[in-house]
């Protein structure tokens, strides 16, 4: 649906590959008919699969001749038995929502699709853990655990989309983020099919809060983006359901205000602060002049603040919020400022934040990066690069500059929109911003990975000796390279 | 000082121990003499190093004949290099305040320890992230921090002493895990000095909350007891320090109520429950007449509950706990119960539980187990263990059998307390104990770890292509084995 309002950077679609084909296995019939024989006829498409070859922004497209759609662990362990005796290289795919083109072939890859690894799901209401398949989408399991009194600790805009295999193995992060910890923080166990002769099962870490008997494999899997095995299975430890939630959005003048704004709302709303998020004005005028939704206030501000606050007793997060609201106005940190009680009141302001990635897209071709940074150059950049990119504005046909983000985590959204799809604009961008980035003790990666985009940039700022060690464990789990091959450690 | 005080196991030393020293050099004076060029003659330490070659507990010792007192990671990294080349094994040892003598040499292997690691300390306010070297004291870290209005997220009874780079190399646990997770939720970034040629100095992840550009090595080396390198900085997310704190100290009949008063614990007090911890009558016993700690109740309980519940704003902690109590006496789920509000005045309280590990050694020699289990057969390994028990009760000299520990975290420590120091106590318990915990899905380490004492039982019931990758992976970081031999998963 989101496919066809987006401009899509078709023309830049092979600016960030490798340009070699390894020599692994083109398919054969036989190989089909093996999978066929391991799967099920029904179960392996050669037809209809460019929803799976290509990603909903179609920024990436793979020439891949057949989607695989095993329905448990045993089968994907034999599925990936195979490719390795007959050398063929394997995609994994979740719910295909990623930005960097992690789960699209580079060439003619096999793409293993998690979407019908979806059997078991158990819920223990004393721990308040989850295990449950790698293919259940995130606002499914949110939908299963709110009859509970239960909600996940993650939250992201991609939620109606993406399965918690792909949320593991990308590290997502998301909204609550500054409340709840990245993945790291929750996740307790999982299985995954790793890339050996054997296709072995792994079943690392427990359905435990504490497990101290071996290295912790579980945590390496986190954010490996498919390098080291297929995540089948996985225990997550989930968080009460509130009963009272408040939401400001606010306007602010400058930067620096934004930043003893978030200070203050650390140690004022503590434990009940759950989001804290961030648009320009340049943001906020694409939200309302593309988008057409409404910003309450008289004009677009400077900056804009959407501030979330809940609480498991209903009343504690209205007056924790109110008092808060009242001490930035009495220092002077807000121009303006609406807020909120309840879960549908806060829709209205939360459709601001969440319809900016839209948003900038609808004026021309967007060229999209996800950084962190000390807050301190958190918008520096934005500044840095419009004073870069001032003299060449005209002729790469640069609209506007505008970031939007996760303030609370340093996770800044930074987009550059041009008339133009061209590959002038990233020759230029490139790799000064990246550079830059990590001069300032950034990452060029906060919360969308590495995959095919990021790949030729990753080492920049990295020791060599780590780099080889990161390589080596790749090696270790995947000794013939088959699973996701061409990106990130690979 | 506790020293003195605990009935040790003295004859039971070599009970758990590798009999066969591994052929590692010898050190000889030649070797010293380079130790001292690298790191000065004061800090080449040969005499007076007992408190070094032994636990507090005196259950372990070893017989190295030097340690070794570097300053900063270039000097650990010169000393690993030197070590590598002439094939030294060596011991990183942190607050030595470990329980299953993981820091403790097995031989004669050199001690390398971090008590002068402490030169770099910085905290930024607005992030909340600590950056610091490893051998900072966790109580240290937490006074510097409350001037900031900032806390540690982890506290365990060995604060006053263990440093935080031992914390994050055996994935501590402690009393405030249930409300801020453990070092994984916490820990962003660490630089490491591993066991190859170089002594190569590895710098992971980053002082950001997310960054995605690399496997995510930083949580490989959380609990990895010093066998992929020696961790020298680490950087690590604070909370907010709170202003109101209540503790409750409940009552309990049955385990059967002790478990809802936990479900309702989570949903009543929320994001503000900070602690769930749980003593059975025996521990109780112990506590009251070996300690003289008065226990507040009429008698002693079936069982007590220590609950603690903390919140940014003053009053939110003492209103919400007394809404839960009246709840759960209105549910009839606890007999008696006391609260207090306050910091100071919840001492009383805590000491009841800081208490039990110290008392429960003093009537006799303790066998002492750190656990996980689900909670539904949290205390059913006391009911079982004393079965199991009963009949060789009178000629194995068992005075007792309890446990206490961190019910919220399903993490029980189980005591067998006997008149003997024996073998035959260890020989009739393993390995039944292992396996029935591993039986029922539970952890034989929790938070304590593998270290000396659980190296053999480390494999109960897990993979060998695991096992495998785990023993690779230590390969990968330490190719000589030269750190922290013959204990977990070397």
């Amino acid at each position: 649906m989101l496919r066809n309002s987006v401009k899509s950077l078709l023309h830049l679609r092979n600016y960030h590959t490798v340009l070699k084909r390894k020599a692994f296995k083109e398919l054969t019939n036989n190989d089909i008919n093996n999978f066929r024989k391991i799967i099920g006829d029904n179960y392996v498409k050669e037809k209809d699969i460019d929803s799976y070859n290509e990603d909903w922004m179609k920024w990436y497209k793979g020439k891949s001749k057949c989607v695989l759609l095993p329905k448990c662990m045993e089968e994907i362990s034999e599925i990936v038995k195979y490719c390795y005796k007959e050398n063929i290289a394997i995609v994994p795919q979740s719910g295909n929502t990623g930005l960097v083109g992690g789960s699209i072939p580079m060439f003619d890859e096999t793409i293993l699709s998690l979407r019908r690894l979806r059997n078991n799901f158990t819920f223990d209401q004393t721990s308040g853990i989850v295990e449950c398949d790698a293919g259940f989408i995130l606002e499914e399991i949110n939908d299963k655990l709110k009859e509970h009194g239960y909600m996940m600790p993650i939250d992201l805009g991609a939620k109606g989309s993406c399965f918690i295999g792909g949320n593991v193995a990308t590290c997502a992060g998301g909204i609550r983020l500054i409340k709840f910890g990245n993945i790291h923080a929750n996740i307790l166990g999982l299985d995954a099919v790793i890339g050996d002769k054997s296709g072995s099962i792994l079943r690392m870490g427990s359905s435990l809060r504490k497990d101290n008997t071996d290295l912790h494999l579980t945590h390496l899997f986190v954010g490996s983006e498919g390098q080291l095995g297929i995540i089948g299975n996985v225990k997550i430890l989930a968080v009460p359901y509130p009963n009272g939630i408040s939401t400001a959005l606010l306007s602010v003048n400058t930067f620096d205000e934004c930043k003893k704004v978030l200070q203050l709302a650390k140690t004022q709303l503590g434990e009940n602060l759950t989001s804290f998020e961030f648009l320009d004005s340049d943001t906020l005028h694409c939200v309302s002049e593309f988008s057409k939704i409404p910003i309450p206030f008289n004009k677009i501000p400077q900056f804009a603040l959407v501030i979330e606050c809940a609480s498991s007793e209903k009343d504690t997060s209205s007056k924790k919020m109110e008092n808060f609201l009242s001490m930035c106005y009495d220092k002077n940190l807000v121009d303006d400022g609406i807020m909120t009680n309840g879960f549908n009141e806060g829709r209205g302001i939360w459709n601001i934040r969440e319809g900016a990635p839209l948003s900038v897209t609808k004026e021309g071709y967007v060229y999209k990066y996800d950084m962190s940074l000390p807050i301190d150059y958190f918008y520096e950049l934005n500044n840095t690069m419009k004073k870069y990119l001032n003299d060449d504005k005209e002729k790469l046909g640069i609209l506007r500059i505008c970031s939007y983000g996760h303030l609370g985590d340093g996770n800044v959204h930074f987009n550059i929109i041009s008339k133009h799809s061209t590959y002038d604009i990233y020759n230029r961008v490139h790799p000064y911003i990246y550079k830059w980035i990590v001069d300032h003790k950034g990452s060029i990666s906060a919360e969308h990975g590495i995959g095919q985009l990021k790949q030729k940039y990753m080492s920049i700022g990295k020791d060599s000796t780590q780099m080889s060690i990161s390589r080596s464990i790749k090696n270790l789990f995947d000794p013939k390279g088959i699973l996701n091959p061409y990106k990130f450690v690979n």
